[in-house]
C-alpha cells in the first residue's frame, strides 16, 4: 500500500462540479498507475458521471456524502453543521490515515477551517498558510500565504518562509529557493509594524535562502521563488494577478479585433500568442497547498476544469514520494528545540 | 491673481530630469494662460534648458535652488538637512502663499514628508493620503491611500474615503462615486481588524455612497470608483498592477514575435492595439495628489516625460478652480462638529 497514493476528492465542490472533477479524476487514473481515488459526493450522480468513463475500476472508489457545502456559507458553521458533506466526509479520510491526500475545488473558507479542526496541524505549526503558485517571466513562484487567517504575527511569517522553501525544493524542483517578504521599498527599514518585526528574524534564519524585501511590482519578473506575505496581502496580490490579467487581456483581444487589419493581423498572431501565453499559467502547475498539515489539503481554483484537477491529483504524488510533512515536522521542531536551548 | 494657477514644479526631481521636466512646464504654458510656473533648481541648468524653446516667458519662472534630494536619501534627513533643494524650496512657495500648488517627479519619501511638515495639514486631516489613478477597463478608480504611512486607523480610512470621494467627484467629473473597501471577500463578517473595524463606520458616514467590500480581482473591472485602503495594502495594488502589466505585455510581444506568420500578424495588429492600450494607461490623468494638505501636492511618476508632467500641472488648475480644498475642510470639520454634538 506504500507507493500507492490515496486521494480523497471532493466531488461536489467547485463551479464544475460534479462534472469536470470526475472528469479529472479519470483522467489521473488513466494517467498514472500509482493512484487510488476515494470520490466523496452523492453515490447516484457519481456513479452516473463515471459511467460514461472507461478507466481501470479498482483505482476510483466512491464513498458516499449526501450533503455539500456551499462556497457562501460560514465556514466554521458548515464544517460542523454538515457532517455528511463531501468536504468533511473526504477530510475525516485523511485524519483516519485511509487517504494521504485531500483535493476540493469547494469553499476555501471550509477548506481552510476543516483542514485545521479536521486534519489537525503538524505539532509546532502554529498556523496553517495557503501556498498557490503565481506565474512569472521565469516559471513559478510560491505565494506563502494567501488563506483566511489574516493579522498573523511575525513567527507566523518565519514559519511560512520554511514550509515554502522545502515545498519549492522539493515539488518544483528548484534548489535552494531564494525567499523575499512583500514590502513597499527595497530598505529594510521601510514597511508596516508586522514586516519591519518579521526582516531581522528571516535574516537570521539559517535554513532559508533569504534574499530581503521583494516589491510588489518585481513578483512577475520572477527574481524570488518564495514571496512570503500575511494573508489579507497574499489575497490582495493572488487577486489582483488574476483581475489585471484578465482585463488586460480583454483589451488586447479588443485591440485586435477593432479594424479590418488589425483582424487579419489576430488571426495571424493567434497560435503563438496562445502558446506563449501558456507559459503564464499557473493551473498546469495543479492546485494550492494548505502547508503544515498532518496530511496533505489541496484546493484547487473553484473554477477548476478536469485538466487542473488531474494536475491537483498527480501533484499529490510527489508530495507523499517527497515526505513534504516528515520535512516540515523537522524543520519545525529543530527550530523549537534551538529556541528551548537558548532560553 | 485669482485667477492664474501658480505651480511650483521641482524641476530636479524624477529619472529625466530636468530635461523633461522644463518641456513639460513649457508644453503646460503654450497649452493654457492661466498658468504662472514656478521653476524650482539649478538656475544656471535650467536657464540653459528653457532656451531651446519659444514660450510665453511672462509664465515661466526660475527660482535657484542649488541642492537636489536623490530618491535613496532618507526623507526625513533630506527634508530637513537641504534646505536649498529643489523640493524644499519648492514647497515653501506654497507654504508662504507664492504658488498654490506643488508639482514634482522626485522622490516620494521626501515629497510625502515635505508635504505634511512644511505644506501642513488642513486642521482635521488626521493623515494625507497619496491618491493616484489606477486604469480600468471603464476608465479609471481613485486608489486611496499609497502613501508611506502604514498601519492606519479606521478614522483615517474614513477621512480617504471622504477625501477621494470629493477629487473623484471634481476632478474626474464622476456623480456621486462609489466607494468600496479592499477585502479578502465580498461578505462584512470578512476581512482583517482594521477592515471589520472600518466596514461599520463608512456604511454609516451620510455623505459618501458607500458599495461595501471589492475584492483586489474587480479592481481592474472598474466597478468601484473611489477604492479605500491602508498604505501598505495600496502599494502592493499599485506596484502589482504595473508589474503584471508589463509583464504580460512582454509576454504578448514576445508571443508574437516568435513566428513569421504571427511577425507579420503583429505589423496589421500594431495600430490598433496600440490605441487601444492607450486607454488602459493612467498617466494621461496627471500625477497622484497627496490630499488634505493646505496647499495642492502632486506626485507623478519618476519616469515622467514632459507629457505627464504637462497634465499634472494643468490638473492643478481644476484642483484650484473646483475649490478642493475648502470642499475637504468642509467635509472633515462638518464631521467632527457632528461629533462633538453627540458627545
Amino acid at each position: 500500500m506504500s507507493d500507492i497514493t490515496r486521494v480523497a476528492l471532493d466531488a461536489m465542490g467547485g463551479d464544475n462540479a460534479p462534472s469536470e472533477i470526475v472528469k479529472g479524476a479519470v483522467e489521473a487514473v488513466q494517467r498514472r498507475k500509482d493512484i487510488l481515488i476515494l470520490l466523496t459526493g452523492q453515490e447516484e450522480v457519481l456513479k452516473k458521471e463515471l459511467s460514461q468513463y472507461t478507466y481501470p475500476k479498482e483505482q476510483i472508489r466512491i464513498v458516499n456524502a449526501t450533503e455539500v457545502i456551499e462556497t457562501a456559507e460560514p465556514p466554521v458553521k458548515a464544517i460542523r453543521g454538515k457532517k455528511d458533506s463531501s468536504i468533511v466526509v473526504a477530510m475525516k479520510l485523511v485524519k483516519d490515515g485511509e487517504a494521504d491526500a485531500f483535493v476540493s475545488a469547494g469553499s476555501t473558507g471550509a477548506i481552510l477551517v476543516g483542514g485545521q479542526v479536521l486534519v489537525g496541524r503538524i505539532k509546532g505549526v502554529e498556523r496553517p498558510p495557503l501556498a498557490p503558485l503565481v506565474p512569472t517571466l521565469k516559471g513559478v513562484s510560491l505565494l506563502i500565504d494567501c488563506g483566511a487567517n489574516v493579522d498573523a504575527r511575525p513567527s507566523h511569517l518565519v514559519q511560512f518562509a520554511k514550509m515554502g522553501s522545502i515545498y519549492m525544493e522539493s515539488i518544483i524542483g528548484k534548489k535552494n529557493p531564494t525567499v523575499g517578504i512583500v514590502n513597499i521599498g527595497a530598505e529594510e527599514e521601510k514597511g508596516n509594524a508586522l514586516v519591519k518585526e518579521t526582516f531581522p528574524l528571516l535574516k537570521a534564519c539559517p535554513d532559508i535562502n533569504f534574499a530581503g524585501s521583494v516589491e510588489a511590482r518585481e513578483i512577475p519578473y520572477g527574481n524570488v521563488d518564495v514571496i512570503v506575505c500575511e494573508a489579507f496581502v497574499g489575497n490582495v496580490i493572488l487577486k489582483l494577478y488574476e483581475g489585471v490579467g484578465g482585463a488586460l487581456m480583454k483589451k488586447v483581444k479588443k485591440g485586435m479585433m477593432s479594424t479590418l487589419r488589425s483582424k487579419i493581423g489576430a488571426l495571424l498572431v493567434k497560435p503563438a500568442l496562445k502558446a506563449t501565453l501558456k507559459d503564464f499559467d499557473a493551473s498546469e502547475h495543479g492546485g494550492a497547498p494548505l502547508l503544515g498539515l498532518k496530511g496533505l489539503v489541496v484546493k484547487t481554483h473553484g473554477s477548476s476544469a478536469s485538466k487542473e484537477v488531474c494536475n491537483s491529483i498527480i501533484q499529490c504524488v510527489t508530495f507523499k514520494e517527497q515526505k513534504i510533512n516528515e520535512k516540515i515536522k523537522a524543520s519545525i521542531q529543530e527550530t523549537q528545540e534551538e529556541e528551548r536551548e537558548s532560553e
